[in-house]
């Protein structure tokens, strides 16, 4: 099975990074990963939650979902279910996991960001696409902040991106898209920080348990998608 | 208080409709009005609800929901609320009922189409959008159905847009914006065909009641603004 | 389609309004229109909801709902469901909006009034008997606040009634029965004052959309209807 | 302390039980002991339950609940809350489990009757009322079945009802209202049938532990009560 | 039908009260009758609910639950279906009030003792088991507090036990198993202080309802099984 | 920081699996991990979801839950709170996924098994020994299918386990306890078969970003440890 785009396995989809795409929010940026298209909202609320009252740190927090046609079929809204299912659950919380990772809550001070990860549409990637955006729409808020003069230093420690691979047909692939992530015997996210440093690892064997030479291989792979991905946002907070 | 945006008192804000905005769905719609932008997903399902089944007859139904930083201030998902708000079951209702004043459920047959708007920006006249957005999809994807000669005739029996008017300093204006929405005494939202007959009006006098003759003066200028609203509409379609 | 109770198109049914039908409440008032038959009961709480204390004003809230067997057939219980329905959301915040009209909420003071309107039997029309039969039990409750020198002045500015008005037959009728509701082509609420102001004015083409002439005639009704239904109120608080 | 109505010790409040107070439902009853006032309705569906399709028999079941100013002072709506209280499920189970003590299921054939128990005033014996008011509205379902010639036999093997005794000032007391409940040491409610029979025995020590010779005056006095009340539906099932 | 365990009419199954079964909790007992397994922990809480505050008095109250394999079938977890059944409200509300009519709140201060019964394996009688399991507990908790020297004098004023009787075949019976249970013509459980006396009386008639001759014969069994319990209960405690 | 224990770096805690610790389910396995102990129940149901209906295929499925005292400070019931949280969700579909990892679902037939793994009390490592435990219980319950004759040939292609490595004081610990879990920097829970292959890796950098080297090594540990337990679960499973 070909790559439905024809890239090279180790190559990413056409990335996109729009910022200020909301103009209420204190960050936010569309973030596309080919037909991927994720909103994310940064949210600044001048308090913290009551468990990490008078801390005098901050705290950086995210919410995932997906709007009923984001998919190739309608799915029913987790609203009028009346509740939150389980992959949304692990994708909010992974994304929020790997945006503290880079983040210093005693310059951010008591202050809360939420980031809000909306999927617009989904073709596989859409926690990648999340988190590589959320990144940059949290550095916004961040400046938001800095602008207000509300922070002493630079609460972020460092960037931080994430990117799929996966083996199809054998060969370990960057990026996989829809059709790739349900062909995959094995998937796997990977959240690296600009200095090419792991924050998360999740590898599922699909079909057939791996070795731990592909994990290598797997492993390789990511940390040279990460790579991309960084130079992208670092690019897109200096246009 | 002059339009915040320097509008007469009878112009609508820009309206732009993007026809074609998502991939998968049958039909989809990126609506502005000014600030306000909502995402309209038409759905397609080639069955009807339980207590339709075996009529011959169609169906049409739309939910609408808000993402939690569309508005100025961050709000709680209904998701995670564990339940949709009032006002949003409101709205979603009304979405529907004014979509199926067009729709010959006969001639649709047995299938459902789902109308998805979901707020992606918000600076009042949410619902008005939605309903002159959705139209659109609507049509869309009643052409997919069409192109796959699954229908014997047309089941639009016309078209329908929404508009609203109210008194802000006592004098009537078209297509608030939130601030003046905020401001006003009367809030009216008015649904009409495109042959310029009523489908729904909802007027409500959030300050003082008001007289017939203020009424009067409301709906004149609704006509007006659903009849431009009308060839908009039209024009996409077209385009 | 003669009425099914033989009246003029012009004129409404029965109506029956017995105060102080509970001995709890601070206001209870059992209204009827026919066979529907609404119970309201207003409860006087001393504080206000958090996002109004210390403002110095007070808020009347409503809630209204349906016991299962109200109608021809059983419903389910929406506590048994575990959720309110779209459509008890709507005439709860109708219900709660008409009432807010006629109070001046500095003169009430930081007092909470909630009219708790219960369907016990359902013929058509069971919102305006509850908003009907809320404004007298509000007014009850006012009293009884007045009796114990809570308030220093009148906090109603004026009375509220409404009244349902539909086009059966090509014919305008006032206050429809359950029977009529389902076979009018258009379905109008109007929510009036005392003094024949419009407060709210819902308006919903159920078959095919109507027109400015018939919506005027309509209009015309249920000013009508609002005023006698005034008159009624105003007996019956004298009594 | 004295009884607040000045009754005997062994002596009910006013029982009144009018049949056919709905319009609607198959059997229906506004049932009132002292200034306890029960609604009760019969729905009759010719169908059963999953789990008993097939079997040939037939089912009971209800369901109890409290309006929300039902009590001396607001309650919240359990829809509202998005859930049932565990009294409220506690009494539901207790009046289903009672009525169904003397139906005989093979005679009622593939039938649901529903009983709907509405608190609209409690002054305590709210589920006392309910199920003695329940097997009246119950009797008439049964009826009105047997009318339209849907039954072979009587399903009926029984009549039932329910009454509460206590020890107030260590007095065994009769039908307590809500004062002397509250008061009460120990609270105990006996469902018998018309036969004297007990279907249900619920003693609670709700302050001291009591001992045998205690619950056998209470049991005495519940027998007699529930006499009286048969007697009272027998005559109002006559009337 | 002989007992399955060929037990006597009057013979408990053989009861196993094991303390400190785990090393968090305040006090920890997995009880067993015969094949019922449930598991009690007791947590205690410096503090006491929001309508307790400020009164110098303390609460104690209980939750039960199974664990969806306990029965001979799956069932599926109240946590998923996203609400409480109305059986396990209702034992879970037993078992609270039969424990606090052995607590004098005064002595105990403004703690909380939550006692947690988790039922592992069920097979009849999980409720009584989890009262005789949550008293030693609810007792280890107690000393916890005393030797923490929170206490000033003994909160507990007896102990508390309970125990099922029923009729199968005519015969009165101790200590039901489940295949028992399902049997019985009435069911009973019965719930009695270290001293003998009554805390709790809940007898039902799943078949025939039951004279009184009867339940005096079921009351005296009650009676010998609950003064074994405590035995077994003081026996426990001492070792 | 030393361990706890005085286990070497290497070294698992003791390790005991109990197989048939329920008598109703058709595989149940008490397993120990030092103080963590988690109750595991497999029950056979001689179906599939509807979504699998006809497919000819099985399937296995998970449940993850805690017991509110299972931890140290006592936690609120996810059935009282009426919504199951993230890490809940999360857990269980790791514990299915892992086990379905070495499942035929041809040779399972439609059989659904469900593994229900209750945590009684939680040191850390709690999703490992669920894992660990459930594919013995499984292993047990495909067993009672065999003898059943209900397969025609053995649906398990390997066997699973898992286990948490992290690093404590910069060193790499092998399973670690809950005071460990907290204070170590970077976590990781890995998944691998009987023939040491991975099934799902999950590293998490709960302090600082961790590189290459570091993995690499937590991987070695995992491999290691994850064999001392299958050769665990081989010898419970031979006895």
């Amino acid at each position: 099975m070909p790559r439905p785009d024809q890239r090279a396995p180790e190559q990413l989809r056409p990335v996109k990074i729009t910022r200020g795409w909301l103009d209420h929010a204190e960050g936010s940026v569309l973030v596309e990963f080919g037909r991927t298209r994720v909103l994310c909202a940064a949210s600044v609320e001048e308090s913290v939650p009551r468990w990490r009252k008078g801390s005098g740190l901050g705290w950086v927090t995210a919410e995932y979902a997906m709007l009923p046609r984001a998919t190739n079929t309608r799915g029913a809204r987790e609203s009028v279910r009346g509740k939150i299912g389980g992959r949304t659950h692990e994708i909010s919380r992974l994304v929020g996991r790997s945006l503290r990772a880079v983040v210093d809550f005693k310059a951010l001070g008591e202050n809360t960001i939420t980031l809000d990860c909306d999927v617009l549409q989904a073709d596989g990637g859409t926690r990648t696409a999340a988190i590589t955006g959320a990144y940059v729409a949290l550095a916004d808020a961040v400046g938001w902040l800095r602008e207000r003069r509300s922070l002493k230093r630079d609460p972020l420690t460092g960037s931080v991106a994430a990117v799929s691979v996966g083996i199809v047909d054998d060969e370990p692939r960057l990026d996989l898209c829809y059709e790739e992530d349900v062909a995959a015997g094995t998937d796997m996210n990977v959240v690296v920080t600009g200095t090419g440093d792991f924050v998360e690892v999740q590898g599922t064997a699909e079909g057939a348990p791996f070795d731990r030479g592909l994990l290598d291989r797997l492993l390789d792979l990511a940390v040279l998608g990460g790579a991309e991905l960084t130079e992208l946002q670092r690019k897109a907070l200096a246009g």
